[in-house]
């Protein structure tokens, strides 16, 4: 195992992390938020001590030896150092006041998830605020891959950035856009840094303060949801909801599509299968929920506007409210837990099992049904006229028996605290798939401080693993992970 | 499609069903209830006017061409036909008013479920109770099953045989105990036979009424559950309590491990992988809920009687009860819906995914996780040390994603009558998997009388996908399935 030159990576990312973390302590520093520039500065020290330090160690680490094994355990570290480190802010400057909460809070927002365990978030310090809402648009597209993108490390081995990308991206298999991935790295950033402008457009236009435009541009290009106000989204105008709406789809759709739009490849785009699928179960998703909440509001506009909300604040896993949706009725829950399962596309900033693995798996089961009847033929699986490598559909299959173990595995430890079912089912949904509220105790208007640490490590480990597609975080785990020895 | 020889099969079924209904019919005739012998009679005629007219009509049935097609359609016409027919008593006798609550009770009955539309089961004919216990009996190893042991339908076309076994009988593969398909059958059915008179006679000694005796044996063997009293076993001893725990998971238990021990060769039997995962589960399963219960109960002795009754009742998905596990802390009822999903051993009368497929699941798991970081070596999945095929490992996962599909869908159908989600999730459970039972208004002191007919339909339809293992259910929905053309 690498071991140097997966420090050394660490740290070219904390000098990063250091980096990002300026704007938020400006914003202290000009409104004179002294406990939180306090915070700022401290971490600032130890961030850029740690990664001095950790730079000399490891400046003659070899580029060359790196494989796959490497790539993930590199990313399942990082994101852990970068949530540890950067969570200080928030528990030197004593604004929050236990460090397994900051370290919840920061796992949520670099996860982009968005569960918080501030009971009034509004109390916090503007500069904290802005950090926190920060980290989802840095953990949205992945730090990794900006990093890969600014920054050569790997020189001409294309592996190395393959491998690295592999790890942290979304969805079953990395799609080269390009034939080289630092270029694929770096359109993903110009795309997605296009749409996060133009998000921030829309709200400012609509009226929006311009922190506030920023924060929940952040939270929304991200798909994180960290609310900055007490009531979420609530209090804004239904123009800014929709806006709102109309961006968390967006951002939930793979980002290859946008190319192929960007490229004029226009058929290419719309007859994708998994871009066909997400807007279908989105579609069928409003028109069911607003069927049944539709007695819960006074006009139809009220009753759409809701339900497209919730349902694009579910299904892209960003975790924003309009509405108390744990007041609607048992059916449209239901629906909302399904969409918590399936998640957004591949390639996109949101989390879940993802559309295309939903796919993948009717079709390896229709596939079965098939063989079963008809033992002597045999049938390929296709997506968008493609044969499916044997592998993808292995690594699918073993991918949903991981997501069922840790789903359990979490809901048995969780329900140690002696909450109802429901709140803690849905709590780990909400983590696990980076989503961000549940239901019941942990429902849109409440938070995650009633549980207990251990209940936050497991689920700050969800959060994990949900954003890095499990392996990295399984990996950290795994004997045969370390062992030197090949 | 040969629908001429799977009805002539089907005749012959309805045939031995009469049959099976006369000790009922007896006891109601003895006890003189006559609304119950009433409804028996006409059910009788009923039924064997149907037989007789397809037999004759099929009776020059071509028994060559079956193959798995067919024998997935025979099974699950047999068994929804079978439930249609066998319920008449209930409903014509007026003691269940409803015809969709005689299905629902009847399927629960066959399927071995033990989910009940009664809310005052005392208040039922004896002839009528004794029926829907002993429905359990014949469902529990499979009327198939018994077909084939006792009629040589197909002749000496093993193939024909195997078909119809593989369709009905529980587990990823059909262990062939024997070359002949139709002694292996058999020797099901003797074990079987055996181990419920033994389970009468430990019941006898200990004070149980004979019909009661009779009734709760049928209930353990088939691992059904239904009970004969409105408090389950709730009032029996704490003898009669552990000796129907012991039965209830011997029952659980792959039944080639009692013929590998009929045959003296206890070291494969003891070291097979499956057995002691399950014995494994269970055994920590008990620990870890008596730890969390003992508040609850006086004496070590209560508690862990309890929990090893609710352990026992739920992994081997019987469903009867001595204590209220819906008002257990959260950890208990989590581990409850842990055991729910995982189930009993393949092969035996036991429901859920089964502990063989947790095995196959997670081994494959583990291939994949060192697939991923030694992408050059090539790994075998291995149980008892044999090799298995990665068409047996095809079949597992697109098992669990047929599970994880229809929970779902069903979940959300359920829905639609407004219960709780904890209800409706655990109602969802207990049928599919056969248990009975679940949490919340649906727990062991409640009935499910409160569902719509919609939601009592689709329930009806997850516990026979349940207990036939998806598969012969799902074909006929199936297009390519009803295709004459081949």
């Amino acid at each position: 195992m690498n071991f140097k030159m997966i420090f050394h990576i660490i740290s070219w990312i904390l000098f990063v992390e250091a980096g990002l973390m300026v704007p938020g302590m400006l914003i202290s520093v000009v409104l004179q938020e002294s406990a939180a520039v306090h915070g700022f500065l401290v971490t600032e020290g130890v961030i850029l001590c740690t990664a001095g330090l950790m730079f000399v160690l490891t400046r003659n680490a070899k580029r060359g030896s790196f494989y796959q094994r490497e790539g993930f355990l590199t990313t399942g570290l990082t994101w852990i150092i970068m949530s540890a480190l950067g969570c200080l802010p928030f528990y030197i400057s004593g604004e929050i006041p236990a460090y397994i909460d900051c370290f919840f809070e920061m796992v949520s927002g670099f996860t982009t998830t968005g569960s918080s365990i501030l009971d009034d978030v509004e109390a916090l310090s503007k500069g904290l605020i802005f950090w926190r809402s920060f980290s989802h648009w840095i953990g949205g597209m992945g730090i990794l891959v900006f990093l890969m993108a600014i920054v050569p490390l790997g020189g001409r081995n294309q592996g190395f950035t393959l491998h690295i990308l592999r790890a942290e991206s979304p969805g079953p298999s990395v799609g080269k856009m390009v034939p080289k991935m630092k270029n694929t790295a770096f359109i993903l950033y110009a795309i997605y840094f296009g749409m996060t402008i133009l998000n921030i457009v829309f709200l400012l236009v609509g009226g929006m303060p311009v922190f506030d435009a920023f924060c929940i541009a952040f939270g929304t290009a991200g798909t994180g949801g960290f609310g900055i106000k007490a009531d979420s989204m609530g209090s804004y105008s239904p123009y800014l909801q929709n806006v709102t709406t109309v961006f968390m789809l967006l951002f939930s759709v793979n980002f290859s599509i946008y190319y192929l739009i960007l490229l004029k490849k226009f058929k290419a785009a719309f007859f994708d299968e998994e871009f066909r699928l997400f807007w279908i179960v989105v579609f069928s998703a409003i028109a069911l929920i607003a069927w049944n909440v539709r007695p819960m509001y006074d006009t139809l506009e009220e009753t759409i506007r809701h339900s497209a909300f919730t349902v694009g604040t579910i299904i892209s896993t960003t975790g924003y409210g309009t509405t108390d949706f744990d007041l609607w009725p048992a059916f449209s829950k239901a629906i909302i837990l399904f969409l918590m399962f399936c998640g957004a596309c591949a390639g996109s900033t949101g989390g879940g099992l993802k559309q295309i693995r939903m796919l993948l798996l009717m079709k390896g089961l229709r596939r079965n049904i098939h063989t079963n009847l008809h033992p002597n033929e045999v049938k390929k699986i296709r997506v968008n006229g493609r044969v499916m490598d044997e592998v993808v559909m292995n690594n699918t299959y073993a991918y949903l028996v991981a997501y069922a173990a840790i789903l359990i595995l979490s809901f048995i430890v969780v329900s140690l605290d002696g909450f109802d079912v429901e709140t803690n089912f849905s709590a780990v949904m909400a983590t696990f798939n980076n989503i961000g509220p549940g239901l019941g105790k942990v429902g849109p208007t409440c938070s995650f401080s009633a549980y207990s640490p251990l209940s936050k490590l497991v689920m700050s480990l969800d959060m994990l693993a949900g954003r890095l597609e499990i392996y990295p975080i399984l990996m950290l785990g795994s004997r045969s992970c370390w062992k030197s020895a090949r």
